[in-house]
């Protein structure tokens, strides 16, 4: 059982983050909210989701399994303005997702979950901790997107840089220590990256002002933050690109 | 004879109309106004046109048909800002319509109206009429959109519905009595359209907020809506699609 | 030797001006300034372009060539906000551009200046001189795309005109000598040019409210403004087409 009304922009939100990753996912209903794990097609990002009953407007549900086609949502929220609520109930007979908008109703056929795994978030002991201004990093990345498909994050105990070089340009974006929110970090570390992956992660940030990052050395990195006002939170894994050189 | 000013924005209105349904059209021209019919090439639609006199800022006219390619109108309002005052004249040696926005002319040649026919507009009794606010329409069509390429459309005693039904899911938009503001239905009617005309005819419509629906059953659908600011009116018909089922 | 700091409108201002006719530029810089002569791949549109030092907001320079691949610059103003000031340093070591915006250095690797001439600007004694508004000049350029490839400029003792004749179609803007800043013109002067050349100058203008050109008949255009607040200014030449009638 499942039915709920939440706002169409803290569904927006959460479609962001799904999408960067997958057009289709398994939402985990339980009476405490909704939670989903899951990982791109090429097996290199992770994306493991919370979203508290509290991030609802109303919220009723059982213990449930639903699987969405991502496109589909996106098309919904299309047709919410600015302050609109959609109800969300599960139709189990018919094994349908109705949801209104206005006076619209669609109803959504559901995805098989069967195929759909709970991926497994792997226990990183990631030795940097960065809080840095979403806005930077997205400029960053755009500078780096004109020279190059990888980037690499460093940390050291007094700066954050991204580094990203081309065959005949580089981009390097430095942030001191006294422009970053939080910066713990005692040894240098440094990974190298798939810029569009990374890119498309921090743009699935939205309008977050600060995201949270945990950089080893060859190691995943961890990108966190939180949406729905603060009643629901994002933990994205991305693995690090092999340095061939 | 033919010598006119006309608001930029009254012509606009004009050409979104007319360009729905077909690339030129023949403008019937008399002493009172301009008045126009056209017929899609799949002969599915029909647009009924008049544009009284008081539409224009000035009008001095004799009998006269003009063909007009409507891409070739549309390039002449792009130059047209907020405002501005279109002069049209037919020069009749060359047979060319002068247009003058600011301190451009364009001398544009006229299409030969020889093979353009003026349909007949069906007298159509159509038992169901409303009065439906365009937006919500338009939200509605644009959520049809993504499941079907057809609509139903349905008026009952108390409310109007548009329902579209793709192979996995359907959408809804429902009316109730309440949010129309006329609903003349006896017995339940129901028409089924193609999404795509109903959907260019109703974002022809343009800013006007309201429209008046005539609606049977398995007959065409009857829209008309004014513009001018109540100088003109129009009138599409659109023929109904046949179930198979 | 060069180091300089520079508005990122004053920069942007000063690349589209030069992206209008090529892909990549030498940049002569001596201690008083930077210059720039380029002609297009087709031979057909020179630019001549001074940018004072006082267009900077520092600057410090020996003399020296740069070859920059103007796509590369473009970029980098894609990361610039509005206020935003631009670090320029020639690295002679490296033979690097290096660019600072807010965060951001971009290393960029120079362009061998070995096969870019110097074309040397002709001396044209054009007879016909006007001020134009640039946006009455962009207005009837579109006009006339709509209509024909080329457009025929003309000069006479009491107007500007300019006319596109198509195969059915014509556009004539008309310009009255109360309209123009200033008129010289003794004798009617005409000379045809290609539009899509023509218009690409006239855009490249930018917000600059007005262009002093200079006619003759059969003879090549001299567009004439200012940029960087009247601390650059530009000179654009193109040939004429040759009336096959």
């Amino acid at each position: 059982m499942f039915k709920a009304k939440i706002k169409a922009e803290t569904l927006k939100e959460v479609v962001d983050v799904i999408s960067a990753l997958v057009d289709e996912a398994k939402f985990n209903i339980t009476s405490d909210g909704v939670s989903l794990r899951a990982v791109d097609p090429a097996h290199v990002a992770m994306l493991d989701l919370a979203l508290q009953k509290k991030g609802f407007e109303e919220f009723k549900a059982k213990e449930c399994e639903l699987g969405i086609d991502i496109d589909k949502l996106k098309d919904v929220l299309k047709l919410a303005g600015a302050g609109d609520i959609l109800d969300l109930e599960h139709d189990e007979d018919k094994n349908k997702l109705i949801l209104d908008v206005g006076n619209i109703t669609r109803r959504m056929a559901l995805v098989d979950t069967a195929g759909m795994s709970d991926p497994k978030v792997p226990n990183l002991n990631l030795p940097a901790k960065l809080i840095v201004n979403t806005n930077e990093l997205r400029r960053g990345l755009r500078a780096a997107e004109a020279v190059s498909d990888h980037v690499a994050l460093i940390a050291s105990s007094d700066s954050f840089e991204m580094v990203s070089e081309g065959d005949t340009d580089s981009v390097n974006l430095k942030l001191p220590k006294a422009l970053l929110k939080e910066l713990d970090c005692k040894e240098n570390q440094k990974s190298l990256f798939s810029l569009d992956y990374f890119s498309t992660m921090v743009k699935a940030i939205g309008s977050t002002p600060e995201v949270t990052m945990y950089i080893g050395t060859d190691y995943p990195i961890n990108l966190e933050f939180d949406i729905a006002e603060g009643n629901g939170h994002v933990k994205y894994l991305l693995a690090p690109r092999i340095e061939s050189e």
